[in-house]
């Protein structure tokens, strides 16, 4: 996909809200158990509840690997019903791979050329050539780990490397790799107060912000520091969402959540001069 | 698996030979495409042949997951075979994986449990919170990456962070999380000269070696700095013995080539007094 589908989409729609599809079956509703494929049932109500109000929706691999076999063709149904019904909505494979060169692009084949996601999470601890293989596969993103937002982001990422912390120079030689172009970040909202310098390094590039909600971050902070004229900012929720209710309502309920975070883009855009 | 069955191994075979199952369709001999599973028979064949020169095996996922669920099936197959018919052999996962706590216990189930491997590859970006449930999983072994074989490496894993380099800062801190007597690290055979400071930090701790033969690490630079009381190394070799021959012949150019680093091996334990 193309940046300019995904910005034109973000205001159209007056949200840059990302759904987070991480689906563990020990908390859907009990009647979905029962179906053929629980998983991509599940997603599929999701989906068809949510998509005029969400621009990105952004599986977190793990959660289909712990599936095996059943929970890779879950994926597979996930990804190729967005592509299909929603192909102007961005997808994100959230795998944080990485590995040597050879081992990357193989990697970069399975999630951005077979099941045909927008874009991948990709670690930066191997560096340049482990990253290169997903930057060279074209009209794709790739969603470099910055600041993550989790307490173990204060282990090794925020402390100095050289002149500035270790997440500072992962986003800064970014940019200097084959295609950088096709970056985007993953910056934690529960960092928000980090991304005023962030955005001294990398103003126009797309943050991926996972940790509204669940995990405590404030959708307020992340805009107030972190937009940009392009908005520049996909702002995710999983658990908040998609386990809003687990009865036999939990689509709707979804909506509602959904609607209810999209209202407060709303309000944020239209402060911010992003006007439909 | 406890690792005394591994060290126990090691002395048996008079060998530390792990040898990397990343089969690549385009490279196997081209009579298994007509199969119906040719990447488990590459696997098995190879396996067959090779048994009893190498400790552990060692799959990258990346290439079971280029080919989708068909990759998938291949892959728990080949560690199924493995854990049946030779249960006294290691096996690794290299799948290098790392996210927020509740993610990364997603995957701990996925390869430690479902896929029933005795270690899984996990980065270390994240920290603490994000290594933790893998270590969690009893009678299992945590490989975290330190100093990756690749050029990548020099980008941030060598630079300072504080006072020393941000491997030696993850090797250090990692000792202090929980369960840190069921972790493992890799440490390139191409690093060979940082062996004998990395040794100073973890002692005792295993090490997966991986850069010998087509990444052109020296076997014997490894052991001279990285081998200590207990062997406490697995050098894997991936291209050099899987592709050893492309022809029908490949699973005994496979077995030439294993018996060829095994014998080096053998040669090297001895002169370190590791006697059968």
């Amino acid at each position: 996909m193309q940046l300019d589908t995904l910005i034109s989409e973000i205001r159209k729609k007056q949200s840059f809200l990302c759904i987070g599809l991480d689906v563990d079956l020990a908390k859907v509703p009990t009647h979905l158990l029962d179906r053929d494929d629980p998983i991509f049932e599940f997603n599929k109500a999701i989906i068809d509840a949510t998509n005029h109000l969400a621009v990105a929706y952004k599986p977190n691999t793990a959660f289909y690997e712990a599936y095996g076999l059943k929970g890779w063709k879950s994926l597979a149904k996930t990804v190729n019903y967005l592509n299909e019904n929603h192909p102007e909505i961005f997808t994100i494979a959230d795998a944080k791979r990485g590995d040597i060169g050879n081992t990357s692009a193989m990697y970069a084949n399975a999630f951005l050329k077979e099941l045909n996601f927008d874009s991948i999470t990709v670690a930066p601890y191997m560096g340049k050539d482990s990253v290169e293989p997903f930057l060279a596969v074209e009209n794709k993103h790739t969603i470099l780990l910055g600041l993550t937002s989790n307490e173990g982001a204060y282990d090794f990422q925020t402390k100095m490397l050289g002149d500035k912390e270790l997440y500072k120079q992962v986003l800064k030689t970014s940019l200097s790799w084959e295609h950088s172009e096709r970056l985007m970040y993953v910056v934690g909202a529960t960092k928000a107060e980090y991304l005023a310098e962030i955005r001294n390094i990398i103003p126009d590039s797309f943050l991926l912000v996972p940790g509204v909600g669940a995990q405590g971050g404030s959708l307020e902070e992340v805009c107030k520091y972190g937009m940009n004229d392009t908005v520049g900012l996909l702002v995710n929720s999983s658990r908040g969402i998609i386990y809003a209710s687990q009865g036999i309502d939990y689509a709707e309920a979804a909506a509602r959540a959904a609607k209810k975070l999209q209202n407060e883009m709303q309000r944020i855009l239209s402060r911010h001069g992003h006007k439909n």
